[in-house]
């Protein structure tokens, strides 16, 4: 057990997911149980709020309303883009001096673990004892040694189940149907929409990710044989889809717009599937050609969770403060999959998350580079969970009277 | 009770809801109870199937399988956007008349009811005996004479999720949001959106319905006027907004394309709200600008269901076949609202429903039309029903030890 007394301090970064609320309050749920945590402090808009002084008490926050903050998506303690340099972190750490924080705990994705890597060497370096932890979180799942990362399953989930109404109403109404999903590096998230097929008909019927190579010529050809073979496609194509040279395919249709890490801005505009349309208008004669941009709303929809993501999400939390606390150790809470479905905590040194995101493995994606394969499937079924069931109608054909 | 004895045929038309075919399915049930009805045939891909000949035999449907299609999203006999002339309702009816149909029930808009009087009449001028019903079903909720329309309160509960969560996002993270609804001559999709409010500082902050001329001067000044109270602001836009000449703003940016009823396209891409955030970050000096178009997504996601919804629409499946069967009449089953929440089934002449849709009252539009009035929540809430919560932290403030 440390015997560090003195303050907790949390905070979330980067895009928000539908159970990141899960982690953060387990890791202050946690932490008020220990009488050496002398306040639980939340910073508002995360590193931001840490330089800017700008914290809630929560050990004065009641456990009915961070339970009912843990059970709604986005970031109740606000987020940020910020990504800070080396001199940000420095702040960040003076300021955790300034307020005696002893424990740190930042959720977020790889820049995030960066950030905990960096104020952590700037503790080291003053000799000032506080521990750091990194809580992963992203819809992207992106993050290296974990299986998987919380908030991934609750999207992926929503993904699915939008494809899986997409395929009933395209069926209803046939045609090619585009649906763009969030995923700049990684097509983990648009991947998932796999799990909207029940029949073998079903879309969506070809996957693109950022890990291949996309062409217009081979996305033509591709849509003309399903639309050959089905009367109908469906399409799930991850916004950060690059050409020959690694470009993104949707960097020359936003106006040069970069976001705040100097990428270009790909959600929050149509701009890509729109394109993707326009390809298959001109290069084929299918007439009723639709895309939609799933956008925000995939991470944040109320009322889409995934059980097993809110509950990891939520353990992740409860293991960062209980590292901290009870183990005296820095670094990232990673899970093991253990079985077939069962997982285990661990903790990663802060540098092996920091930084360098993953993507895919090549096992994930078919060779036409237009699929995914039976393990994926088996990977990310546990993750998203149980979907809402569907059917078809099955009855006989009535044979017709008049003789065409 | 009707004497007639002979089949029972039901179809789908137009776009899908969450709901329709709760609606078929209630009416095939319910007729397969009768002893004069002697098939109960699905037409495939509506007025289309029927004139093609192209029928399931829903008597030998079991009835898991039907239930279990009742609580599937989308149309399960398929749709059509087949808006039928008098010549081809001619040939629906020479269809019923050849496979002995004496019930038809099409579940559909304010054109499916106008297919229905046609065939009605074609019917009575042959001395053909046929019960015609008109099932109400559109997410736009343009039904004359209903309260509401079956399908509506579905849709409106993804968009308020959609909001909610976007709402949530968007205080993490400020900006200006946009999200462009369906709903080309109606806002009371768009409307629902108002919903999502929890706190009186909550999005969505505007709201811009068909009803009311739209001017990218008030729209710009809107914004400019949120953004400065709130520092964030929410816009709900409906598709079929439309300039001071009636026409829709996003006629001119969707290449002209038009559906099959000559409409300008409106759903399947990202154009207007591509425009909207175009015309805010021209106009202001506003940096994080996003749209999104919840595109079909909004009509067919699986595992939104407003439970009064799902009620009313297998209701009104239902009632079509005791109308028909027990009491021998024609028409279009409709909703009268009978207490808060209570409503009462009854049946309206077909002409009273077809050809012209109706739009919001101007009760239920604020006077700078921009926004909604406590009269439309009072109306939309029941229909919406219960939405998942979510919670804001409360805790006090940490005084800063810095002085600024």
């Amino acid at each position: 057990m440390s015997k560090l007394q003195g303050k907790v301090l949390v905070a979330q970064g980067g895009g928000p997911t539908a159970v990141i609320n899960q982690s953060v309050i387990g890791a202050v749920l946690e932490a008020r149980k220990y009488p050496q945590v002398t306040h639980v402090y939340g910073a508002v808009h995360g590193v931001r709020g840490i330089v800017n002084e700008d914290f809630y008490d929560l050990t004065e926050a009641t456990t009915h309303n961070l339970e009912a903050v843990a059970r709604t998506p986005s970031s109740g303690l606000l987020s940020t883009r910020d990504k800070p340099t080396e001199e940000y972190c420095q702040k960040i750490f003076e300021v955790c001096k300034r307020y005696d924080i002893r424990y740190f705990f930042y959720c977020g994705g790889n820049d995030s673990a960066d950030t905990c890597r960096i104020v952590n060497q700037d503790a080291r370096k003053a000799g000032y004892e506080m521990r750091v932890i990194h809580i992963p979180k992203t819809i992207d799942n992106d993050l290296k040694v974990t299986d998987h990362c919380p908030g991934y399953g609750s999207a992926g989930k929503y993904v699915a189940q939008a494809f899986a109404g997409v395929n009933l109403d395209n069926r209803a109404l046939p045609g090619v149907y585009i649906g763009v999903v969030m995923g700049r590096n990684a097509g983990f998230l648009t991947a998932a929409s796999i799990l909207a097929k029940k029949y073998p008909d079903d879309g969506p019927h070809l996957i693109y990710l950022p890990e291949r190579t996309f062409t217009k010529k081979q996305f033509v050809s591709d849509v003309k044989a399903v639309m050959t073979k089905h009367g109908r496609c469906i399409v799930a194509v991850s916004e950060g889809i690059v050409d020959a040279k690694g470009r993104p395919i949707a960097e020359q249709f936003t106006g040069g717009e970069k976001d705040s890490h100097g990428n270009a801005q790909l959600s929050g505009t149509g701009a890509l599937g729109d394109l993707l349309s326009q390809w298959i208008k001109e290069g084929t004669d299918f007439k009723r050609v639709r895309s939609d941009t799933l956008g925000y709303i995939q991470r944040s929809f109320l009322g889409c969770v995934s059980e097993s993501d809110q509950q990891e999400a939520r353990e992740v939390g409860e293991k960062a403060a209980q590292y901290a606390i009870w183990h005296n150790r820095d670094g990232s809470v990673a899970m093991r999959r253990v079985g077939d479905y069962a997982i285990e905590y661990f903790l990663t040194p802060l540098e092996t998350v920091a930084r360098h995101a993953t993507s895919m493995p090549d096992k994930y994606i078919n060779k036409d580079g237009n699929g995914v394969t039976e393990a994926f499937k088996s990977y990310v079924r546990p993750l998203v969970g149980t979907l809402p069931t569907c059917e078809r109608i099955h009855a006989p054909k009535v044979a017709k009277l008049k003789k065409k």
